[in-house]
């Protein structure tokens, strides 16, 4: 069976998925016109899929801590914490009662969601996120030597439950409530590359974010169609030739030095989970390796890789 | 008389100005519902003032050129050459009879306007490509030395009737119609800066493109509130100690080694000609010096820097 080609521009489509409402409005407004948001004030937070805005509505606790007006969902609560104590709830009552797939990753771990102005305006669990349609935030790394470029690629766990043996980023994780960006990566690093912190502290540099409105796929395991608008923060780590990644935890299986060829064909064959390809596709574009010559996309994917989303955020 | 202090995001706003449908969809609908529309079959090609729309229709000229319909405007011509033609003839006549400030800046250099699919639609006198509301293209390089990092800036020639006066990026310039992005880049590095071409072509390295939607201003000259949706096509070019960029033509008056203390301070006076900022503001994201840390805006610059238009694109 021939195996198939992904373009760069396929990579973006994948994990992109959603309407843009500045090159497509028409199929962005019908998208939006069959789902339920959950706002704040003028502002919507998140998108909710019918069937999700049903069982919300069907479920016994949420009668004191929602609000219904049509389409429109609105969460009770004075302060961040009666907000997140009211949302825990439901998801609770979810999780006990096994209604959603996806809270079979639950993970003990809050994400915050942010009103505009970046205040906190509740934090949830990690794996009910996508449910409510609300952004969500990481920090992803590439390390890599240079002379020639290598970018040292990790493989995920095959027994991971999502994207299971995969291509990964050399550090990638999740910024839970109350940890700083940059802390996060400090973090991760150790956890998931076993890179000393001071390492991290002094050679890691920012150099952007990527942005993009996911909706999710089989593959990723759980509900198909939920919303997972995304921010990775994303920085590179020269590494020199002294410095070897090594597995911590149990989340990747090993580390493998490879080319930029290698690289770009591992994407090709989908051989990447699919955010990370985007990471990549982003750090190609700011070393000069993908460039207007070589990329008929070049605009579109510079473009689509920070996706200014439609909610607040951080 | 203290004078203004802009935010990073400050300089986006002036830069940026036109409403973005995702997180403005109210005012942008409303705006454009101002408007009127240069299209091709489904897809918009510019944005038009009510008062260039009515001048238009006034044009003796335009009876055969032009389609009017309501709001929206078509541009008569079964090939690219016989809509060029077209359409310059009303420029022109436009331009002999005095009738638009913008088209005093005539510089007798096509710019190319594509449909979708990168396909060209049609060329036109680069002035007058904001009265039609539609695409240009340009390059933008900054040259810079290392240890510490200082990057080489030009002060725009003060008898400039653009922008004199005001500090610019390395090099930069509009691509014109048959040109490519890399070729404009060697052309512009020579003139302005006395690159030698080997330096380009060894060393310049593409680095993305910042997009924006601008609506010009008074100090751009020519008539206010013109749309101009632009693409920047983005370079580094590590420089060195040995090679230093001198003044070619006209455009430029001096070039000056500042550190990145007195270009952010620089920026902040608002010293840098509008869209030259916005290009410093990616390089210092991309380099590390603007970081989630020490900016609050963050993740709302960098994506407004990456602006998908809502227009076809090259």
């Amino acid at each position: 069976m021939a195996s198939k080609h992904y373009s760069n521009l396929d990579l973006i489509n994948l994990v992109d998925s959603f309407p843009n409402a500045a090159t497509h409005p028409v199929s962005h407004a019908e998208r939006v016109g069959e789902l339920s948001i959950l706002v704040h004030n003028t502002h919507t937070l998140g998108y909710i899929l019918p069937s999700v805005a049903a069982v919300l509505k069907d479920t016994k606790i949420s009668g004191t801590h929602w609000g219904f007006a049509g389409k429109v969902i609105t969460l009770a609560g004075e302060t961040v914490e009666e907000r997140s104590e009211n949302i825990r709830g439901t998801a609770e009552s979810w999780r006990e009662n096994g209604i959603f797939d996806i809270l079979k990753g639950w993970r003990n771990e809050l994400y915050t969601i942010y009103s505009p102005k970046g205040q906190e305006y509740f934090r949830l669990e990690r794996s009910a996120c996508a449910l409510f349609g609300v952004v969500t935030y990481g920090v992803h790394m590439t390390a890599y030597t240079t002379s020639p470029l290598k970018i040292w690629v990790p493989r995920r766990n095959p027994a991971k439950p999502t994207y299971g043996g995969l291509l990964d980023n050399t550090v990638a994780g999740g910024i839970s409530s109350g940890m700083s960006v940059f802390e996060t990566l400090v973090k991760e690093s150790g956890e998931e590359a076993s890179f000393p912190e001071s390492l991290i502290r002094e050679k890691a540099k920012a150099a952007g974010h990527v942005s993009y409105f996911y909706q999710r796929m089989k593959s990723g395991g759980g509900e198909e169609g939920l919303f997972q608008p995304e921010v990775e923060y994303v920085y590179d780590l020269d590494v020199g030739n002294d410095v070897i990644p090594k597995p911590c935890d149990d989340e990747v299986q090993d580390f493998h030095l490879i080319d930029v060829e290698q690289v770009k064909a591992e994407l090709a064959k989908g051989s990447f989970k699919p955010n990370c390809s985007l990471i990549l596709l982003d750090f190609f574009i700011r070393h000069g390796i993908i460039t207007p010559e070589n990329e008929p996309d070049y605009l579109e994917i510079g473009s689509r890789l920070h996706r200014l989303l439609e909610f607040p955020t951080w």
